[in-house]
């Protein structure tokens, strides 16, 4: 992963010439690449950390597991999103983990938390380092120093029970490691969020991460039949069974605590055979509201399609599913919907039929395989392309909420007008893209990704624009969010979200597992 | 509901000739309905309520909302267990709360948890009082009285989103009224469990409930989309959207808490319209190995039944899931399985099909639709044999436990050893019977029956089988309950079932939420 853009290198997207012409018709926006700093030229803080505390750290992990070099230092800084990326390009020196330690087995992490405890040193869990919400940010909060605690060591597949179908996966993982070793026996979890190259089991955990196959797989949490959880006072080995009354599901807790309840080194999820048969259909739609009705009705039927998702008008007109169609020729007018069906042949033309019944039957349009190929193919892409939109002058962000059915189309215009308005504020035009990824019986995910030109200091312009929309989010009765988790960048709505209640339980239940309060400062309680 | 028995005088189950002979055949069980004590003949420890609290209350609900008659205490007095059943009959000093309090609305709720705290009164929140485990027992635990807080004035829906599918209903309303009002609206919740009739949308929320069409509709705590809960502190307002990454779901705290934070005033539901359609068949399996294989590869397919239920040998050669032919002429050899369907003419038909098509080639045999109809007929029925049975002088209880599928016969095999030894060595043989009747991808439930002859004491016979079949459940790793609850008597294995650190959590929860500790103490939390 590289340390100031998302991914491979070898992968990078340069703007194409539709692209371009895109930019400079909607946005203004004519910039050509920016100079780059080397990681070189980058100036990082120097290490806080005291060198009897590192000594004692290599004592732990082994000298060779724990590092104060810049170079490891610099890739574990902050994650990924815009405002990460645009801090990242700073002369001036920039803020990073005192120490990265990579411990092996429970019981190193366990003598790694007792230490910082003791030492009043700050930890921060990492995976694969994608959050867009600040999670894994060095934030120190008063304490000595802060440390990265490196996640890549736990990286087996302990078990696969092939008749449960469940398989215990290490925290440190990433998705393609993991479907590597479950597709070598046959199986696959089936969890592909946009991150899945780089973002760890641990992570997706933590976070409550949602893949694009969830209408047919389940969220990340959906996944999960138990945990272990290293915390600084003792370890968790929770859910005993495929469902339980036993009081509280304490999974629940772990489930989206983002590193500051304890480090989440195993996770047991069910897996499901490699499916036989994949079928793709892509469908138009005249316009959102009769898109939505549609998802809506195969979904409240359970008509079981494995993918489902539906563009908006403006994500249409631009061809934002179909990332190397970006600005081109335009695919389909309306709102475009992609399904995609996976399992035996059987299962497949059953579900693909029922499908297409309910939705021809809600006005749907086929417009065949192709566009729904074209999503899968680069449905990992998108991220590469913002880099290049960065690098050219162009702000670009995502931010996703969900809702109920009923609520769906009133929270969409609510944020859309925000983010136009409070960018117009900002001096730019802007281009106001959405859809809908995830589904449930009751309602659905909105995610918007957006694009204007940069004004002044970029991180300045967005975080304004952050804040307003994020106000009428919560104002509108949406979620804060529904799969990117809170971070720091949420946690100012945290009290919004569950209640000041519900932030003093959270605090409850962090005095008890972490009384120091090393872990992760700064994120998700506010 | 009788004071001393399940329901309503009226559907009284006597034995049957079939059954009597069973029980003296197998069991040597012979006796004739013991008398019975009517309720004025019961003696209820006096009220220990002052009358200045008494008053307090009185001024918070109205005088005609609480009372300390007799009349209305012996009801409250606890659930419908076995061993409460066989407490009720005594004719020393029972045990009952002190008051019976009526709120009408969370502000009375929470002027009543506000004078409780005051004044060191112990509150049970009570709904249907259909507990098996324990869950209502009005324990004094060193408070000045413990009152019972009757939820039964919460009996409203409150809205239903026809587009979301979703609706708001008060935690009072009982099964049959849930159900009625959402019928009025063509919706349905569909959770039936054995206690559909009088237990309460509170309690299937406060103690994780499962119904017999989880299959198709889940179990209770998978249809909860919000929570409103008062607590001593404050009121929670929990679940913003269909599903959220803002950090743990605090939702999954208070489900299960089976009274112990707070009092559940209503829950946001997800609903379905009624079904249109509903098809039958029952099936027939060699040996319940086979059975549960077949059970296991639709759900792991997920063709779609709304209920599907395996009975083992044993429970199938006494007829046991067809209440009306229990101890008759065998309806079928090996293991009887159900499966119902339900929805639109087409999903009935493709769901009923894929199923159908699952279970031939697992090696079941058809038995057409009676025998699925025959449980269907009596599927609430069977408390009322108990009842009968313990009058005739049988000892007759249920226990349950869940586990993944690679691990479902060995622990069927380890609790029925475990309950047959255990009471030989009380003087007793027994009839051990199981089903499964919930299943998930990667395991399913055991629930087992137990008929025995009462010897001695039989309070304190079952108790000694009890301590056993839970040590072996336990060991065996299978969740100390699946859909009973904790109650006071699971309460000694819950640091088995979530570890000491997993307990520890859960008070900090409850010393957070109600630091006077009044709501419903010796229950859940050990």
């Amino acid at each position: 992963m590289k340390w100031d853009a998302w991914g491979d290198p070898a992968r990078a997207k340069p703007l194409s010439e539709d692209i371009k012409g895109l930019l400079a018709a909607a946005l203004g926006v004519t910039g050509d690449d920016a100079s780059q700093l080397t990681a070189d030229q980058v100036v990082l803080r120097p290490s806080a950390l005291p060198d009897e505390d590192l000594k004692a750290l290599a004592a732990i992990v082994g000298p060779s597991q724990v590092s104060t070099a810049d170079a490891d230092r610099l890739p574990r800084a902050g994650g990924k999103s815009t405002p990460d990326l645009l801090r990242r390009k700073s002369r001036e020196p920039q803020d990073a983990p005192d120490a990265v330690v990579l411990p092996a087995g429970e019981e190193e992490v366990a003598a790694v938390l007792a230490l910082c405890a003791e030492r009043r040193i700050a930890v921060v869990p990492f995976g694969g380092g994608t959050s867009v919400v600040g999670g894994v940010d060095p934030i120190r909060a008063g304490f000595t120093a802060v440390i990265s605690l490196d996640l890549r060591r736990f990286d087996r597949l302990h078990t696969l029970d092939e008749v449960s179908g469940e398989a215990v996966l290490g925290a440190g993982l990433t998705g393609p490691q993991a479907e590597e070793l479950l597709a070598a026996r046959g199986y696959e979890l089936g969890h592909y969020p946009q991150s899945f190259r780089y973002a760890t089991i641990g992570g997706f955990a933590a976070t409550r991460s949602s893949g694009q196959d969830s209408a047919g797989y389940g969220r990340f949490d959906e996944m999960v039949r138990g945990l272990r959880v290293v915390t600084p006072v003792g370890t968790l080995d929770l859910g005993r069974a495929p469902a339980s009354a036993a009081g509280p599901d304490l999974r629940e807790l772990f489930l989206g605590s983002e590193g500051v309840f304890g480090v989440i080194t195993a996770v047991r999820l069910r897996v499901h055979p490699l499916p036989a048969v994949r079928a793709y259909e892509a469908w138009s739609f005249p316009d959102f509201a009769t898109g939505a009705a549609a998802l809506r009705a195969v979904e409240q039927q359970g008509t079981g399609p494995t993918v489902m998702r539906l563009s908006d008008e403006t994500e249409t007109a631009v061809n934002l599913a179909m990332t190397d169609k970006i600005g081109g020729a335009q695919v389909t007018g309306g709102c475009l919907a992609v399904t995609v069906f996976e399992g035996t042949a059987e299962q497949v033309a059953a579900r693909h039929e029922l499908t297409r019944v309910a939705l021809l039957a809600a006005g749907g349009t086929s417009l065949g395989e192709e566009p729904a190929r074209a999503w899968e193919h680069g449905r990992f892409d998108a991220p590469y392309l913002r880099d290049s939109l960065l690098a050219a002058g162009a702000l670009c962000e995502t931010l996703e909420t969900a809702t109920g059915w009923a609520q769906l189309e009133e929270l969409k215009t609510a944020v859309t007008q925000t983010l136009t308005a409070a960018l117009q504020e900002s001096g730019s035009a802007s281009l106001v893209m959405c859809h809908i990824s995830h589904v449930y019986p009751t309602g659905a995910s909105l995610y918007f990704t957006v694009v204007a030109a940069q004004q002044g200091d970029p991180i300045e312009q967005w975080a304004v624009v952050k804040r307003a929309v994020c106000d009428t989010i919560v104002a509108n009765g949406g979620t804060i969010t529904h799969h990117h988790a809170i971070g720091a960048d949420h946690r100012p709505w945290m009290d919004q979200e569950i209640g000041e209640l519900g932030v003093r339980i959270l605090r409850a239940v962090k005095d008890t597992v972490d009384p120091a309060g090393i872990l992760n400062p700064g994120k998700l309680i506010p």
